[in-house]
This record gives C-alpha cells, sequence and structure tokens, in this order.
C-alpha cells in the first residue's frame, strides 16, 4: 500500500463515508480517528483524571469502533487488525481498514498522552509499512492562525520544525516531532472533498498542506 | 473465581468505583457494560443502520473501553484480556477486569444483534469458567411491570421462561434464554448498594431477582 489514508473523525458519517467510497481501487490503506467516541474519552478524562495509559489504550480503542463503523458503511471496505490481512484485502480489489489496537498493543511506540493521537497513531502505521501519509480532516489544512479568524491564510508547505512553534492546530502536537525524528512528509488536506485526497495520491495539483520533515 | 460480576454502564463512573471498591478482596471477575459508548453506537445505528456484525464488534469493544476507564479508577484493580491473567491478578490480591473483544473474537459464541448485551456476554464468561452470574445494574432487579409505575413490584424469583414473557426488562432478551438452555441461575442487584452484591457473594439476606434457568 503506497498510501495511509487517515479519516477524521469529524468528518463521520457522510463525509468520511462519501471518501471512503471514493478511495475504492487506489492503493490505499485506511484508519480512522475515534471521533465521538474519543471525545467522550476526553471529557470523562476531564471530569474523573485517569492514568496516561488508560487514556492511550481506551482512545486507540475507539479508532478501532470507528473503523468498523465506517467500513460497514462502505460495500467493498473491510477490517482487518494485521498489514497482512490489508495487503490480502487490497489484493482482492477491496479497501483495507486498519483496526489499530494491536499493533499498538504488540509494539507500543508511542507516548501515552493526549498529545499523540490518531495522527502519530497514523504516521507510525505508514513508516511500518513504508507508505506516505495523508491527513483528511474538515479543514482545508493548516493555516497561519485560527482558521475562525479573518486574516488566516491556508498554508501550502511548511517544515514540521516551524510548526512546533504554532501550539495548536488541526494535527496532534506529537505529530511535527515525530515528522522530524522520521525526516518525512505528511499531506493535510480537506476530506470534505473527496478530488483532493484522489489529487494528491496522483500527485496533481490541489488545495493541501504539506508538513517536510527535512 | 467463583462469581463474575457485571458492573452495568450506568453505573459508570461514581456509582461503578464505589462498587468495585467494595469488591476488592472477593473472588470475583469483573466484566463492565458497555455504557455511553455503546448507546453512541445504538443512536449512530438508528441514523445509519449498521450490520449486525459490527454493532456487534463495536458494542464489545465499549466494554473494554469501560473496562480499562473502571479500573484505572480503583487502585487494586488490573484489567486483562485473558482467563489466565486474570486468575493470577486475584492470586496477587487484585480484582480482575476482563476486557472480553479477544475472547469473544477468538470463540464468537452469541448472535450478533442488539438482544445480546453485555448481560448475555457476562453470562457466557460465568459459563467459560464455572463461575456464577451477577448482574449489577441501577435498579433494585426485575419487577411485575414497567419499574416507574406505581404498582410495579419487585420480582423476588423468576424462572427464565417466565421471564421470557415480560418483553423489555432491566436484561437483554437472549439473557433468558441462555440461562435455560445452560440450566443456570443468575442475580440481578442494585449496584448503587455495595452492600447487597457483597450480601449474594456472601450468600446473606438482601435485596435482588433471581433468575433461575431449571
Amino acid at each position: 500500500m503506497k498510501w495511509v489514508v487517515k479519516i477524521g473523525g469529524s468528518l463521520f458519517p457522510h463525509h468520511a463515508k462519501k471518501l471512503l467510497k471514493n478511495l475504492l481501487g487506489e492503493d490505499v490503506i485506511i484508519i480512522t480517528g475515534g471521533g465521538e467516541f474519543a471525545n467522550k474519552i476526553r471529557k470523562y478524562d476531564h471530569e474523573l483524571g485517569f492514568s496516561d495509559t488508560a487514556n492511550h489504550e481506551a482512545a486507540i480503542l475507539s479508532m478501532d469502533i470507528m473503523g468498523i463503523l465506517l467500513a460497514d458503511l462502505v460495500k467493498g471496505a473491510e477490517t482487518t487488525h494485521t498489514i497482512k490481512r490489508a495487503k490480502k484485502i487490497k489484493k482482492d480489489g477491496k479497501i483495507p481498514v486498519l483496526l489499530p489496537s494491536r499493533i499498538l498493543h504488540y509494539l507500543d511506540p508511542l507516548k501515552h498522552s493526549w498529545k499523540v493521537t490518531s495522527d502519530s497513531i497514523a504516521f507510525y502505521i505508514s513508516k511500518l509499512i513504508n507508505a506516505k501519509l495523508l491527513i483528511a480532516t474538515d479543514v482545508d489544512g493548516i493555516y497561519t492562525t485560527d482558521p475562525t479568524k479573518r486574516e488566516a491564510k491556508l498554508i501550502n508547505e511548511i517544515t514540521a520544525k516551524r510548526l512546533l512553534t504554532f501550539g495548536e492546530t488541526s494535527v496532534d502536537e506529537e505529530l511535527p516531532k515525530l515528522l522530524l525524528k522520521y525526516k518525512s512528509d505528511c499531506y493535510i488536506a480537506n476530506g470534505k472533498h473527496p478530488q483532493r485526497i484522489l489529487s494528491i495520491i496522483k500527485s496533481t495539483e490541489t488545495t493541501y498542506t504539506r508538513i517536510r520533515g527535512d
């Protein structure tokens, strides 16, 4: 698989379904964000104060749940816990949706913190299989400032090092650090426009932010 | 382990935490309901219409999430995916919280339907380890009619066969069928009163409903 496409939980259900349908036939493996399930865990955490490990493990299971639900909405999508099976699903002309909990349970490669979310997890999976990472979210990419502000401008390309100075953005705080560590790039694009996601995969011009880790 | 105690999702967080604390040192293994995570899946299902299998798998993962979060709130509680490890946790003087997703993934013994919830799953686990089942919920047991009605009376003992004629109750619709099939009993009691749960375990007088499968 050439691309890991992470479909953000904020796109679920309708935009996520439409995007996944559009990706049928492409050389991709899908990972989903934890969506409202992860939000619920965060909310409980604010109230009750769980350990970092409990939050991490529960949030990863919420990615599994979203993967199961999203794959179920699209004929031709199929869930799996393994890369081996994902390759077989791909070979059979279907689109694999990876449920990451078991791989992460065995490897446990990432910090246990809310700073590590499905963005960093999707990046880690992309490194495991030597694929590129594309994060489909509900905004056009990374902006110069809070995107609700009038002066906010979309950034076409930014270094991970520079992004680290931005504080909170549409990707998690750990991702730029991982991009630097692995000297890797990734793309952030608006999943509400499946054509943009397809354009990036096909290396044609479109709207996105590329984060460079070199 | 002599008892499987299923802690209903409606007791989470505060009543569930208190109950679990009270069960420290008892010969029990804990299984949690899916709580608000399972409710969210149901809600999405009403809107989007998932397959029975997707609902089943996602709902079981919501039990894992609740197990992780609940165990994290109580010092001396520890999660596990296996019976083997649960025995070790018990032996070390701690209380095992079983995350059922992997056992169910391997064995897949139950119907994929919303009629099978954590009650039936807890019963199945209790059979696997030859333990008794106690379901701790947010009402005192099974009532003669809708418990919000004035004329509703708590039933101390009822046959599973009779319960099958009741329609919707505080336990899932599959449970009485399983109790009949396996000629087994189970107890339903109010988890807001940990003393009642302890009394059942210690075979002393208290308030509950016993469902008889003979």
